[in-house]
């Protein structure tokens, strides 16, 4: 699958994503890509996934070559709608990578999420538009600022959490297609996460088995465990509970002290984050209840 | 991608698998999955990859459910290719899982790699008929027979060679879809590997950097290598160069002894061998010049 | 560190290992060495671990030759116990390779982890003599008498667990170094694990985020996991609670049915309990509360 | 394996490391225990590796807690080397992680790897002072500043590469007590590599099978392989084969675009140099003949 970026061939401007679900019935692939052939579009890449052929979901991934501009975006869509969508109860949406999302970044005091992010991006791994840094602290405002970043510092004080989720909303009206907790230490209200659903990612740690409460690492320590990993999920009112985007573990032995867990804790949420974030941003991602469907 | 094996909903015996490589150009997808829909079948599976969607290579898997009998295969084969297939230039073959490919098994003295695949074979996790194991040895012969599988003791005596490859032959005419070296130490004739082209699978040891000659595992140690691996690949003439189907590698420090190197790295052939039977066997797996495109 | 079996320079029967677990202290290492050099002993390998050294719990693992045979074990070890190990509050083995371990294996109905021991253990990888399979059915006798290997069907019936678990302790009376629980399916009682402190090992598969209850693995499916495991561990009265020795994952994606993720977490769970076993028949593991310090 | 770093009861200052190499014999670590523990030294770490206890080679890390300020270093040393270096013909080095080493970057145009190492270090997780960044272009000396680190420039001119090697040497002399390759794409000679012996580290990219020459992940590619890796080594005069450190890979598949590849590629670079760093820094690396034990 020739990503539009590194192939001269498949020109971002003229790149189109639809991703779909819907009830899987026969001829949905044969009606889809008929559409798109007949409306001139080339298909470039294509992946699906059923629960089930017969009364099951079925998932579909494409990505295609816009028209030679017979038609623009919203004519094109309207007509896909009447002649696709409706017809196999569609869920569908089509982005166009040349508009390029806009991101995001909540954070607290630990900056190693952050600039994983923000060092991928500086280097056009991450295919967004940062739009802003929010933090409840102010620590890491120079090492954003140097990014040409604006950071809104948005402190939560204890009992006014509702004003300050206020004024966060305000900042990201219409600035995010995403937002990504990169450590960000409180826990959004039902209302603010109901504003972006599955446009929230966080990443937390992970252990085998699971540590709730303070102090994990020194938990998973003191009971001996071989792995270490971390979970990038979608936000969801229940806490750390949302559909699981990637995870990903690390060994360690007895030798390695609480310090040096946290220290490998923190690489791997850094991948495991970074991953989420960038097949969230190539729309690779399908929610279904409360799991993933990711097209990697 | 719901097998059929473990979904009541897509029985066996009238699934059938696609497998196409062509030019890419707009309207294959478009114009194979009306085919399918035209005739009958509903798709279950669809991977595609494309080289580069102008003038690249196309690779295309479709998992179906077979038309209410209206056809008989032949008949069904016959038309797919008036229509689709020669318009678009195609490789391709269809195979029915509900005719089981014969596996036939070569082996020497280690016996690691055959005993895993009749292992999981006996448990059903392999979908074939091992038709037979042939040895240049007799050492197991009996561990063989009690799967109730014939074994043929064919020595391959210096300067004979070629004799023992047209006993060989032989036994295998007819019976193997699929030819397994499971640890089999003799060098193969161009002339045998060309008579079962895409279908030898060979396992052997890798290493970062990679050591040549008698006694790899020593060599590595010596060389004090972290990683020991194993590569899965087609054979063709070239020893050991064929296109890759799979890889993957342990970690090791200084203070495994060459024994116990040797025991990892039987441990990663078993693993990576059986993964790469299991693929070929579901039609999983299309070769293009030296490379594979694996569709797991 | 060479490991006996593979360097005829270090040849087992003159081999000893040392485990110790005392509060850490000045000294020790030089108290211990000292004792070994003036009886004669050539250390051979050593590991150690401290939790703290002001204060805390030191471990230590120490190989060595034994003296050319003037002292017999019993007077070397009482020697041992009163010029270091008390002096220095010592929880302390000496074990004999050349004394094979027993080892008797419980199992089920599913062969996965049985066979891979045996497997292991018939080409010399597990260093123990298997004394005998015991099993709550009949199903795997066949294949573990081929091994040469005594099978005991011993059923629990309902409400008669006791009964069946008093003649499983008559039948390991004496013949079980080790007790490996190889996918046994009935949860033993306090009375039977507190016979075999430390002694019992279990596999049990292990998910990101843990699924309690039945059908483990559709509730991952369900879940979308990207990641299955297992854990190997010591038994104790609280279930899958034990004192950990090993974990391992894989990742699966969507496209893996339940049937896929059973296969996978089957292929994990065989390695897992191997390391473990071979670590524990190495002499290799300390247990201190519920956790373990693997000299691996 | 309880480090300084994280334990107040280990403070940093009086904390001193021994490495050892010398020929295996009898009493070796009773002799260097011994003379510890008179000298009021308390152990907190050991670990010990032999290629063959008769006539083989030993080797040992010790981390331990200088004597309550009896003796200054040198008189210390002193004393090891007449009483324990010389009677076992021992290479040996003690270290003192209080006077932290300098370490010194060279860099090209590729800045992952750079970075990877000043955001561990501006974070504690480098025990060093980095003394200097040298970069034979301008391309990072902002980024480099930013963290108040000495940027030198030193472009190499075809044909007066040693006139350039001699600038270099200067800035470093008695500025490095290790050199790192952050991808430095300029081939040290044999007159400056033997000045740091076993002081320079170098990452590169690491495939099964190797690819020489130009354009590696493009070759990589069209070979199809299923894994690819970085492996982080010494410098020798003989390019890319010192003594190995470390060693990772990645799994890829036919989806992966070249770009994609060289975007895991460096994240593969990051970790393994910068793991391989750390070790060096906490004295955690023997090299032997052409190989590294490490006690990690």
């Amino acid at each position: 699958m020739t990503t539009p970026l590194d192939s001269p061939e498949t020109p971002l401007e003229t790149t189109a994503r639809l991703l779909v679900t819907c009830p899987d019935k026969p001829g949905i692939v044969a009606t889809v890509s008929n559409f798109l052939y007949n409306h001139g579009a080339n298909i470039t890449a294509l992946d699906q996934h059923s629960t089930d052929p017969t009364g099951g979901v079925f998932f579909m991934r494409l990505e295609f070559q816009l028209p030679h501009a017979d038609l623009p975006p919203e004519v094109f869509e309207r007509s896909f709608e009447r002649a696709v969508a409706n017809r196999y109860e569609m869920q569908w949406q089509i982005s166009y990578p040349a508009n390029a999302k806009k991101t995001a970044i909540l954070v607290s005091k630990y900056d190693h999420a952050l600039m994983e992010l923000l060092w991928r991006w500086s280097r056009a791994e991450l295919p967004t538009d940062v739009s802003m840094v929010i933090s409840n602290h102010r620590d890491m405002q120079q090492a954003v600022e140097r990014f040409d970043i604006p950071y809104h510092h948005v402190p939560v004080e204890k009992g006014r959490k509702e004003e300050a989720e206020q004024r966060m909303l305000k900042l990201l009206d219409g600035q995010a297609d995403l937002i990504v907790l990169a450590r960000y230490m409180q826990i959004l209200t039902k209302d603010f996460v109901d504003q972006y659903t599955d446009k929230i990612i966080n990443i937390h740690h992970s252990f085998l088995p699971a540590f709730v409460g303070a102090g994990p690492y020194r938990k998973a320590a003191e009971r001996g465990v071989k792995l270490i990993g971390a979970t990038a999920h979608y936000v969801t009112e229940k806490l750390d509970a949302g559909p699981i985007i990637d995870q990903d573990v690390i060994r360690v032995t007895h030798r390695q002290s609480v310090q040096d867990l946290k220290e490998r804790g923190r690489s791997i949420e850094r991948d495991v984050l970074a991953r989420a974030v960038k097949w969230h941003l190539e729309d690779r991602i399908i929610v279904y209840g409360n799991k993933t469907v990711v097209f990697a």
